[in-house]
């Protein structure tokens, strides 16, 4: 029976998910403007726990401010109605015109005072509705003509930003920590911060690096053909894995943003095993909001895209419930065993021994048995049977290799 | 529980599969040679049907006529043994440093002839063994400097081979089928014929067209972002779909050659329910030989070679019996019936309407309600939603979305 | 000095591509709607030939039929002031909501008889303004569940669209040939014939097959990972290379219609090559217009849009004239002589030889000289290096290697 | 005229580039083994600074203690002889079977401890030869089965490995830095250490980050899609561009190691404009050896291979030539004026000014002229049709567009 998600599965979506009308580079939009409210009601009635959304997606930009505040206070009231919360919220740099060559970025520095200045308004905003991560996705950061962009300057304007958006966030008390979300192109030709090592390398070099991690998306990572699962592994190690954007992509080819799973079911499987249960080493498991960021088929009319976001939900708790099988099952854990999954967490060298201790010890290298190392079969084939067997549920009784 | 197959579900092998000993352009063999003869017992063992094989494969090249003569008798007896047949048989174009330029297509004239003498001999044992298609791989039949290789004349060479080994064929009374194989690109930087779509063109101007179809990889199309899916319906649309070769593939990247599903399972699962079910409107469904041509991780051991035998052929069954459980599900048959999936096969013309009747028809533009038509949800979601859950048998009780 | 197009050079240019308003998926307009007139004036004045266009493109969908019939002539007045021609026409079926699940092969068959009817009336205008070629590119033909979308019923569609059709076309003698345009994904997740190959084999299938052939467009096969220029020459092999779509794109990633050879410059100088001078060993060239399909960048205002429609034509021209001088070059003929190259023109059997004369031809196979064919070295890395130094100019008194 | 490389071009060539034997997954070694003094003599005679090697290039694993002592001294004295210098050495980690799993990371300690002995055995060979960096490829550092390598262990493990190393090359002295190359994947279906990015974080984790930088090649980045130049200009900005490998490669697909330049030729440009003249707006360039690590053509004799050595250095020159000229150009930096490029290095906040003050700043926000960012043209355009004519040497006297 397919799983029944509920508010403590922590699940959120953008508002601009489901709320996406469906226009397109090459056509016109299928479905009409959501309201957040409506959203609010509909995601909570789903299971949802959490909504998310940009500036622009909540209040329309040409809004007067009193159509502002009155949006905003009927948005306040549906989430203390339906218990729903908002987890993250961000700014949307990259649909105004004015950020066609970038916000934090762009050769144009009144742009950059503006883009500054439009991500202050909204920080407010997420502090008051109590958002604790605020995701900066700079998808008009980039260039076409490599000649027409000082990638290193750019970088040190991006800093710039960050380190004052991150000090504002500071002296105000907002408590918010800030998630950078990579990816390699579209809209621009290439983007900056591409992947997730990219946006890692980046804030080691900012100023309040410790209130900064990031918001990785499956599709980004998959648009350039890089492992989604051992890049939140990274982020893992390096303690920044901040918050997740959850979605389905088939490869290097347009953003898809499809349903999560529907893309590389296998590595999904993976990616929910490492959030739900943490490498099998041990070490943090992920504590964030399970973030959809996908956008539901232009084919689809307003059923479609409420069957889709059940369908991210539903999807989750299936791999997390074969997970735990996965992980359960005797025979997986010996074959885990057996290929020494387990072992690589302990250090290569012995406590205490140094360079010194390792060059002394000949059976290291002078006496090694080569042909041992050689000959070692490690059993990872047996292990990914073991998993497509618990991913689709056929396990009790398994086929056994004929002795 | 994990289905087991059977000498029934038609599996078969590559010799040059299981057979692999893992050296690869960065390493050397980390497993020792495989002889025919341990093939085919243990293919057999695990429930295979058949087994191929280039002539190099299972003679090697500098075997003497009596040691290919005994090579030859003893993989026959093993063949009478175990019940396993020959279902196809293709030639090593592309190992031999000779073939460096392609073999059909080398610039160098001597080698095309020797290439057409090496099919020629090779197609008298699969004869010999009963193998009712002969495929043709061009791996190195192709270029890296475009300057350098004429492809209109590259063309016409390799129409003139395929054409005087057909006609060989028939004059033999082979009875056998050709198939081409298609492939983007690696060992070459780009091979020719490189697509379904293109192999079937090629086969369209060749003099035996009729036996001509094509035998196409799942990972081939994948590293050209190509749905295989797809691919294989218009083959079978054209008549063409003379064999099969079953992997897993990560999209564009290197050859990967995994085992069936293990890349996108999602294609796999719709990949299988076209061969064993045929299209959702009819038509053919597939009755060669299910081939896996895939390569064991190089991390295993002989041990986990024949483990991942056994997936491709465990994960095949598995997306088999869960197509059949998609097929016949109610809901399932409902939602394809909201989507219009089957009216497609209605011909766009009434019986026997011309471009003038349709010209008259105002209800069909001057008349047409677009708005209908604008607004209409096609519910793909649902479909892709109650796919998911069949492939992850989770079906039963499924959740509903709130009405 | 950057060579200056004229007319003579039949360069041609989409009305919506010069007049594209820059409005992407995630981002609004950033340039002005661009009136076909202006855009034929300024074209002419740049040295254009042509101007091609999309139904939509010229008349807005909604316009009455007052304003389109004074738009349309107006729009064939400044063709008459400016003698420039309308070589290609073609129909959106891809913007209206209404063909989100396609036109020809949509899932409703009310839709599919509606995409008919506006192709037809379209090709009433387009034969009235003497087009002689038809564009037929199905962007939203294709699926993203694959059970969701019966490929053969689609393809069997998509044949009893084109059949009417062109056989409208020669009863009312509009004299026009068809032309399809391949591309594998984007704006639907997998489009039916994606490739020039799927293309031309679906061709085959069509009853008028003579009057059609294709428009492959260089960014749409290298979204696959396909070469282009091999792709025009199976194309030209197949006298089916109708019509051209000339721009730039950065392999497997989102649709970037950039700037002829802003890409992958290499290939496109072998596609000008091949164009311009025809296959190493012979066979047509293409004379058609050279049409271009791109997107002037997004960051551009007006003056941007006419510096990109002049570098397409500067560099088309750029290349032509490198083209002539790499086959003028002795030392090139004497390294193409070298490669082989042309002798692959050769038949590889003898006048009159069948298989058994080659079978009877010992050095053919017995006592072949594979040692030769193993060591010979082909000297394509010669050939490229030269190619280089043409493309960038660098050619005379170029660095030799030491004796 | 094409540019002739001398010692002063500072070009260097792994050992294992010009000495490939062009044996590949699918087919035998074209070529005979090449001698490292054979090597360093051709060459120097090419005009090449230094040569580079993985410890089983210049002496064959199995070789006696004799033997690696003969060879390295010989080796030694071709160095002498012609001058030619070592800047880089490197360990092979992925060439023995043993490796098949990774050295530093793989499941079995063993052979991680193994692996260390190894690279601190040829360190010692490098010192001596006067290396001043010395690279870690980790080409079997990865996994094909998710579940079957815990990445975040793996990483311990890597950085263990590293630091140990490091404090090794201190302690002795070596005075070597370490630059680490990334690449996605193939061998392994994945490997750690993805992309510049994902190093450049990682080595910020090191105990002597200080001494470790990247060591990037263009054809690895390209694989995912990323663009080489911008990642080089991230490494810069981190002062972490410690060593370069240049070759060529056509985007995601397998690992070709082309001549530099035959592959993305614009973003070559770039590479070089930015090595060799820095970043626009100003900052380092790089200093070290312009190192090539690429194969020669498989279909290539000996002759090839010198061709293609020389065609990289040629083809680097000839765009440091005119990325010069692009430079020098006064229309070129009007046009790079007039887009702003310049101005990107000028800080967003005004000297002192802080997140009050900005606020304070109604121009900045209430009062900004969107209008004026949403219109203006940042002529990209123009600096891309510019870049090109530089590029092809097409410059003077170019075309320019109506007024």
């Amino acid at each position: 029976m397919a799983p029944v998600p509920t508010r403590e599965d922590k699940f959120s979506f953008g508002l601009w998910t489901v709320g996406w009308q469906a226009r397109d580079l090459f056509g016109e939009a299928t479905r009409p403007v959501m309201a957040g409210v409506t959203a609010v009601h509909k995601l909570a009635e789903l299971g949802a726990y959490g909504i998310t959304f940009h500036d622009d997606d909540l209040v329309p930009p040409e809004s007067s401010s009193t159509e502002r505040d009155t949006i905003i206070s009927e948005f306040k009231a549906a989430l203390a109605e339906t218990g729903l919360v908002v987890p993250m919220v961000t700014t949307n740099l990259f649909g105004d015109p004015v950020f066609k060559d970038g916000g934090f970025t762009s050769n144009d520095r009144s742009i950059r005072r503006y883009a500054l200045r439009k991500v202050m308004r909204n920080m407010d905003l997420a502090a008051e509705l109590g958002a604790e991560i605020y995701v900066f996705w700079g998808g008009r950061e980039g260039s076409e003509v490599d000649f027409a962009k000082d990638v290193r300057a750019a970088l040190d304007r991006y800093r710039e930003g960050i380190d004052m958006l991150a000090q504002y966030s500071i002296d105000k008390g907002y408590n918010m920590r800030f998630a950078i979300e990579p990816k390699p192109n579209e809209p621009r030709g290439d983007i900056l911060l591409p992947s997730i090592g990219h946006a890692l390398a980046f804030i080691n070099e900012c100023e309040h690096a410790d209130m900064i991690g990031i918001n990785p998306e499956v599709g980004h990572e998959q648009m350039a053909s890089l492992n989604y699962t051992h890049g939140i592994a990274q982020a893992l190690w390096a303690n920044k894995l901040f918050h997740i954007d959850l979605n389905g992509q088939k490869g290097p080819r347009y953003d898809q943003d499809m349903v999560f799973g529907y893309g590389d079911l296998l590595q999904a499987f993976s990616t929910v095993d490492l959030l739900e249960n943490g490498a099998p080493g041990g070490g943090p498991t992920y504590d964030g909001d399970r973030h959809f960021d996908y956008k539901p088929l232009r084919t689809e009319s307003i059923e479609g895209v409420w069957e889709s976001a059940l369908a991210n939900m539903e999807l989750y708790l299936s791999l997390k419930e074969r997970s735990q099988s996965f992980r359960d099952d005797p025979e997986v854990q010996e074959a885990l065993a057996a290929a020494g999954v387990g072992t690589l967490s302990e250090p290569t060298l012995n406590e205490g021994e140094d360079y010194d201790a390792l060059l002394a010890d000949r059976s290291a290298f002078e006496d090694y048995d080569l042909e041992a190392g050689r000959t070692r079969g490690y059993g990872f084939a047996k292990i990914q049977r073991l998993a497509l067997e618990h991913l689709l549920g056929v396990r009790s009784g398994t086929a056994q290799l004929p002795s």
